[in-house]
C-alpha cells in the first residue's frame, strides 16, 4: 500500500532529495551568516531505526480490508511537513503514529469507518496528501480516545463529471494535484490551483484548509473556485447546491471550506475551472527597497489590474533563494489569459511599478521573448527555488538549524509598522535564543486592502533543542501577528500549531458557534480532535 | 420621528410617486396585452383609513425614550416593498404592525432592548431601510411571543473612521446609501454598492441580506466588500478581525453575512472601498435573440474581462421598460476604472459580443462621446426605468394586477432548459390563474460558471384575490427554481417569503448547524423569528 519513493519522514520523494553533498553545500552557504562550526548533517531516519508502539485498537472485520497497521504506512502518516515535524522525524520519534491507517474506496467505506469510530470513541484523522505544516493531520489527540485511525483519501481520486459549458467539474477529494490537472488537460481546462504543495496534496486537503494557490490576486484561496461541496459527517451527509452565486442565507460552502476535518470529511466538490492560458505577459523588476516594492504592489492592486502573479521578495529572500544578489527588492509580475493579449494590462502595471522606483533589469535570456521570460532570469530562479524549497529546509533541519516560515495578512496602513516590528523583534529573539539568525520576507498574495506577508527564518540551532528553540521563535512572532492585528494564517490553516493564536483571533462567540456546530455534526467528538475547536473528550 | 415624505404603504417618497394620471397611463399600456376593462386605479391608503391594534406590550421606562407606539411609525414599519406587501397596504390591512418601534442611538441601547426582549419573550425585528421584498422585516412571528418590537437602526448612521491607504472605512449599519456615499465623497472614495433599493436601504440591511449591488461581475454581492463585521447578539458581541484575506478556519464574516437578523443585529462593518471611477467605456448592443445575448455574456465572463456592467434584457423586458421596441434582446455593457483607460477591455468584450450576433445600433446621442453614452439611448433608458420601477409596480398593484419579480442563479449548461421551462410553465399558470400574463427576463449578474436570471411578470388580477393569485404564481416558479437546480434567491434574500424553498435548497444538516448556532447566540429565540430557521417558540 505504500507509494514507491514517497519519504515517510518529510517532504517529497527519495529520488528528488538532496544528496548528503548537496545538503552540505546548503549548510556551507549559511556559514557566511553564523558560526556553524561543529554542526554536522544527520542522515534521514530509516524504517528500521524507528520504533512505533503496538496499535491500541483493532478494526472490526468488516473494515479490515481497507485498514492497515503496516509500519511504513503508520510512520508515513504520523507527521506533516512543518519544521517540528521534520525535527521529530530526524529525532527518530514516531511514538504518536496512528494506530491504524484506513484507505476507503467508497463513500460508504467512510460512513462505516466514522460509524465505528463514533461507536468506539476512536479519533478519526482525515488525510489528503499529508502536506500540512500546522499539524493538521497529526494523530495527537490527547487521552480521551481509545486510539486513532488516519483516513487516507487517496483512493477517491476520480474526476466524476466535466461540464465544459459552465467550465466546472465534479471531482473526488482524494485526487492529487498532478492527476487532477492531467484529467482536465484533454478538455483544455485547468483548475490552476498550484499551492507549493501541489505535487503532494489533494483537492480535499486544499478545500479543508483554505489553501492558497496560483493566483496572487482575486482567486487567491481555493474558496473562490468551489461551486459546491460534499461532506460526510458522523451524523450524515451535507451537499450544497451547485450554483454560480447565491444570496440564500449564510453560505453553506463557506462554512465547510476551512473546517479542517473537524466537522467531517470532504468527499467531492464541483470546482470552477479555467481555460488553459495561451497569452502571457511576464516581467521581473528590481526596486530600491522592500517598501517601494510593497507600495508598487498596492498601486497595481488598487488600480484594479489583478495580475495572476505579483510576488515581491526582499533582498534577503532574493539572496537566500539564489534569485538575485544585491540590496534591492525584487518583483515577479505576470498576467495570463486564454482569450486575449495582455499588453495593455502589463503596460499599465509596469507604469505603476515604475512610479515606485521599479526598474526592469537587463537579464540574460531576455531575448527569448516575453512568453518565455518567466522561465529565465529572476522569475525562473524564483520558480526553481520555490519548487525546491522544502528539500532545502530539510537539509537545514538535518544539520540542527531552525528553519521556519510564518505567514499572515494585514491591511496596508498597518503593514509598515507590522513589518518593522516583526523584523526587529524576530532578530532580537533569534539573537537571544540562537545567537543569531536570518529573516526574510516576501508577499505571496495581495489584495486592494492589504498584502499577505510571508516570513522565512534560518537560525543556528542545537540538536536535541531544536523543537524548544523553534517553539520560542514561533511564539514570539505569532503573538506579534495577533497583537498587531494580522491573521495567524493566510493560507497555511490552523491545525494544531496555530490553535492557541486562532482562539485569540476568532471572535469568542463564533468559537461557540463552531462548537455547537461540531456538537451537532460530530456528537462523539471524533473528527480530527484538537483542530479548530477544543477537545471535547 | 417620522421621515417627511417617506410613504408608509410602499416604496419611496410621496413627492416621487406617480400621479393618478400617470398610473392610468401605465395601466393603459397594459391594455394591449390583456383585457383590462373594468379595472380601476385605487388611491393609496391614508393613515386615517387604517386600523392598527393597540400595542400588546409596553417598553420598560428605561427604554421609553427610544421607543414609540406612534401610529405612523408602526404603519411604516409593518411591510417591506414586495408585491404582497403593497397589496395588503392597498387593502388597508395593517393588523400585523409591530407593537413598538425602537430607535436605538447607541450599541448599549441595542443591548438593552435585546435584554428586555429576551427576558420578556418579545420578538425583535432588526430594521434597516425596510426595502425587503421577501418579508424580511415583517413582524409576523406567530403566537409564541408577547409582542413585537421593530428595531430601526437609522440613528446609527455614522462613518466612524476612514483608512485612505487601505481604502476602507468603519461604518455604522444604519446609514442609508446616499448618506454613505456623501460621507465618502470628500475622500474621493466610494463603496459603489448600488442595489435598486440604494436610496432607501442601509449598509446593515445590505450585509444582513447579501445584497446585490453595482457590479455585474466579480463583486456582485456585498459579501466581497466586507472586511470585518460587528454584531450584537442576545448573548454578546461578535467582531471579526479586520483583514484583507484569511485562511484561519471557516470565515466568521461569511457566517454573519446573510444571517438576516436571525442571529443578532449588525451594528457596524469595515468596508472595502474604491477610488471613484474617472475612466468609463459604455456600449449598448442589440442581439437577434435572448439566447445569443446570453451566449455573449458567457463569452465575456469566461474571457476573464469582468465588466462592471453587463446586463441583458429580452425583448419583453426591453419593451416593458421602454428601453427598446423590437424583437431583439438588448445588452448594456460598461467598464469603469479610476486608474486607466479601458479601450482594450471594451474592444475585446465587443468582439466577444459580435461573435454571438451583437450589433451596436446607431443611436441618437451617440455624438455626445463615449463618456456620456450611458446616459443616452438604450443604456440611459434602462437606467431611468430601473430607478422608477418600484413606483410603476405600485401603480399596477393599485389597479388590481399581479406584478412580481423572481430571481435565481444557475450554471450555464442548465440555463437554456431552465429558462425555457420557466417561461413555458409561467405562461401556462398565468393563463390558468389570471387568464393571461406577460413575462420577461434579464440578467442582472453573471459569473464564469453561470448567470443570475431575473424574471418579471405582469398579469391581470382581481382585487381581493391578488394575494392568493400572486402566491399561486410564486409557488410554481419557486418550485421550478429548486427542482431545476437554481437558487431560490441570488440577491433578494430568504426572509419569510422564500423560507419554504430555502429549506429545500439548504442542506438539511446545515439547517441543523444554523439552528444550533441560533440556539447559542439567541437562546430565547427572539431574533427575527421565522427567518432562516424555523420558529423555536
Amino acid at each position: 500500500m505504500s507509494e514507491s519513493g514517497r519519504k515517510f519522514w518529510g517532504w517529497g520523494v527519495k529520488e528528488a532529495d538532496l544528496s548528503q553533498e548537496q545538503k552540505k553545500e546548503e549548510a556551507q552557504r549559511m556559514e557566511g551568516l553564523f558560526d556553524l562550526s561543529g554542526l554536522t548533517v544527520d542522515p534521514p531516519p530509516t524504517l528500521k531505526e524507528i520504533e512505533i508502539p503496538e496499535p491500541k485498537i483493532k478494526p472490526p472485520d468488516s473494515l479490515s480490508e481497507i485498514c492497515t497497521t503496516n509500519k511504513l504506512e503508520r510512520a508515513s502518516h504520523t507527521y506533516g511537513k512543518g519544521f517540528p515535524d521534520i525535527v521529530r522525524a530526524y529525532e527518530r520519534d514516531f511514538k504518536i503514529a496512528p494506530d491504524i491507517v484506513a484507505f476507503p474506496c467508497t463513500e460508504q467505506d467512510i460512513v462505516d469507518i466514522l460509524d465505528w469510530c463514533s461507536r468506539e470513541g476512536v479519533a478519526a484523522i482525515p488525510y489528503g496528501g499529508g502536506s500540512s505544516v500546522v499539524a493538521g493531520t497529526e494523530p495527537q489527540v490527547g487521552e480521551g480516545y481509545k486510539g486513532t485511525v488516519t483516513i487516507d483519501m487517496k483512493n477517491l481520486d476520480k474526476v466524476l463529471e466535466i461540464d465544459q459549458i459552465s467550465r466546472a467539474a465534479n471531482i473526488q477529494a482524494g485526487i492529487y494535484g498532478p492527476a487532477l490537472e492531467a484529467s482536465l488537460k484533454p478538455y483544455k481546462l485547468t483548475l490552476r490551483h498550484f499551492p507549493q504543495s501541489f505535487q503532494f496534496s489533494t483537492l480535499g486537503g486544499w478545500i479543508a484548509t483554505r489553501s492558497g494557490g496560483h493566483y496572487a490576486t482575486l482567486g487567491t484561496h481555493i474558496d473562490e473556485f468551489v461551486e459546491s461541496v460534499r461532506m460526510i459527517t458522523p451524523t450524515g451527509e451535507i451537499e450544497s447546491f451547485r450554483l454560480p452565486g447565491s444570496g440564500a442565507g449564510p453560505s453553506p460552502d463557506r462554512f465547510l471550506i476551512g473546517s479542517e476535518g473537524a466537522m467531517g470529511i470532504i468527499t467531492s466538490a464541483w470546482m470552477r475551472l479555467q481555460d488553459r492560458p495561451t497569452f502571457r505577459e511576464n516581467a521581473a523588476l528590481v526596486f530600491p527597497d522592500f517598501h517601494s516594492a510593497s507600495e508598487a504592489v498596492r498601486a497595481v492592486l488598487q488600480a484594479g489590474l489583478y495580475p495572476s502573479n505579483i510576488r515581491i521578495l526582499d533582498s534577503n529572500e532574493a539572496w537566500f533563494n539564489k534569485v538575485h544578489e544585491g540590496t534591492e527588492a525584487v518583483m515577479v509580475l505576470g498576467f495570463e489569459s486564454a482569450d486575449h493579449s495582455l499588453e495593455a494590462w502589463m503596460n499599465r502595471a509596469l507604469e505603476c511599478c515604475m512610479d515606485h522606483g521599479g526598474v526592469v533589469p537587463d537579464e540574460e535570456g531576455d531575448d527569448t521573448g516575453a512568453q518565455d521570460r518567466n522561465k529565465q532570469g529572476i522569475a525562473g530562479a524564483w520558480r526553481d527555488a520555490f519548487i525546491g524549497m522544502p528539500y532545502v529546509w530539510e537539509a537545514l533541519v538535518a544539520m540542527g538549524m531552525i528553519s521556519e516560515t510564518y505567514e499572515s495578512a494585514i491591511t496596508w496602513e498597518r503593514f509598515p509598522e507590522f513589518h518593522e516590528t516583526v523584523i526587529t523583534e524576530m532578530n532580537k529573539v533569534m539573537n537571544e535564543v540562537c545567537g543569531g539568525g536570518f529573516i526574510s520576507c516576501r508577499f505571496t498574495y495581495a489584495y486592494p486592502d492589504g498584502p499577505a506577508p510571508y516570513y522565512s527564518i534560518t537560525a543556528p540551532g542545537k540538536k536535541g533543542s531544536q523543537l524548544e528553540m523553534g517553539a520560542e521563535l514561533k511564539n514570539v512572532i505569532s503573538e506579534l501577528f495577533i497583537k498587531l492585528g494580522g491573521t495567524i494564517t493566510h493560507h497555511h490553516a490552523v491545525g494544531r500549531y496555530h490553535h492557541k493564536w486562532y482562539k485569540k483571533q476568532r471572535p469568542e462567540l463564533f468559537g461557540e458557534v463552531l462548537k455547537a456546530a461540531k456538537h451537532k455534526l460530530d456528537p462523539g467528538g471524533i473528527m480530527n480532535p484538537g483542530v479548530l475547536v477544543d477537545l471535547v473528550r
